[in-house]
């Protein structure tokens, strides 16, 4: 009987189509689309943890998983083989061996979340996939102010929701808004909204740049973002700001979680 | 009876799911939904003539058309008016009043193609609507190389067709490779081949990406292109690049074919 494994992989995903990362029965998910790719290489039922459950519409480009198998060889021909079967949506990256107690979600230490919108005055098909679009032009210095003030220790209960039994108190490192690049983004101003956290709350980064958008358009005063925090009453916070804006970007982990960063390494140890 | 004007659009549309610019019988084309939306609006069955006809799966980000309607409530609520009733994949930019004699296809003086391709050791689902996956990184200096070999009046027979009776010779203004830029693409070397002509072939600039393709992985040398050229058969050029990379980026008319420039000083140039 081959030995079993654990390892980790960051996966890249076009959410649009794709009822979000948890598996939901009679749900397209991304979970489950590889949980089925797995088992079509022979692996059997393998379960399959994501560091974020990233909700439907949303994308990843830095989505972190973990999952144990017997695979017989090696990370690479793993990649390779889980990328031959899995739809073009989803692409996994860096396939790797992991130490043995590490978990995608409850090793990750750090999260880092992109929303992107752009200002324009006609929406543009070759962004909107990916962004959000926005009508009139929007103070982004102001919402820039608004986004740092949620920076620290609190209690976000005013943007989200914990798991029954969790508390809202997460710590936000970083929160801001800075010019984005693209080519396509002809006659339109592309911006992306920055924030990473030790963890997030459902709803968390959506409700925030709904409410950072709202002082953009000059609905609500920088200051108020301060009082819809201290207030911990998600009713007083803006509406979620539209999926498609959203990506998962980056998932942190402390070194000695993972086993040889590097591809080349694992061959040398014996993979 | 109300007055039948002549109008000028930039058309921008994720061709993904579209069988192409042109009219089909049972399929879904960009001029097709365009016509169904001017119906819509109560304006009979107006025909609509586009700058390019790009194909199956192109995207666009300027494409012009013109078409001749009675509307009377002028250019910025007929261009409001279109985007209510157009499907999201389609957003009409700068709808003005044309020159009595303006038509979208024969008025063009030059069209700008932009081919985007990205090197990448996997694919990417953030970057595959757009662009296309090369794996292994090409040679893209040499790729530069042999696309300025085309630069020029020549006859274009080994990359593209035309239309039965009308010659193949065309003169492309400019042709090179540069770094394009994109947020999204981690990972990836992303890349954009600009075309400019004063027409273009069927099938040509899928034909040349194509071949420079095969310059940039060795497969072909750079001198190789300008043989390609000169023996003006098909049957020597590369195969045509996927749809998805492709994108009409801009159509130039005369300035004295546009009329009304006080909606944007950007109209003259399609951009």
């Amino acid at each position: 009987m081959d030995e079993v494994r654990n390892y980790r992989a960051v996966v890249a995903y076009d959410g649009t189509e794709y009822a979000g990362f948890q598996i939901q029965v009679n749900q397209a998910t991304i979970q489950g689309a590889i949980e089925k790719g797995l088992a079509k290489l022979g692996l059997g039922h393998v379960r399959v943890h994501g560091a974020g459950r990233t909700d439907a519409g949303v994308h990843a480009l830095g989505q972190v998983i973990s999952f144990q198998t017997d695979w017989r060889h090696g990370a690479e021909a793993l990649e390779r083989a889980m990328n031959a079967v899995l739809d073009p949506a989803i692409a996994v990256r860096q396939v790797s061996p992991a130490a043995e107690g590490f978990h995608a979600r409850f090793s990750a230490r750090r999260r880092m979340y992109v929303y992107r919108a752009y200002a324009g005055r006609v929406r543009s098909p070759l962004l909107d996939r990916f962004a959000c679009h926005v009508t009139g032009e929007p103070d982004w210095a102001a919402m820039g102010e608004a986004a740092s003030l949620l920076v620290g220790e609190h209690d976000y209960a005013a943007f989200g929701q914990a798991p029954w039994g969790v508390n809202t108190v997460r710590t936000v490192h970083r929160a801001e808004w800075r010019v984005a690049t693209s080519d396509m983004a002809v006659g339109a101003h592309l911006f992306q909204f920055e924030i990473e956290a030790n963890a997030f709350l459902r709803g968390m980064v959506r409700r925030i740049v709904g409410t950072l958008l709202e002082v953009g358009c000059g609905r609500r005063s920088v200051q108020d973002v301060a009082s819809v925090l201290a207030a911990r009453e998600i009713s007083r916070a803006g509406v979620q700001a539209p999926a498609s804006g959203l990506c998962l970007w980056r998932v942190d982990y402390d070194a000695m979680d993972v086993v040889g960063q590097d591809r080349d390494e694992h061959l040398l140890n014996g993979q």
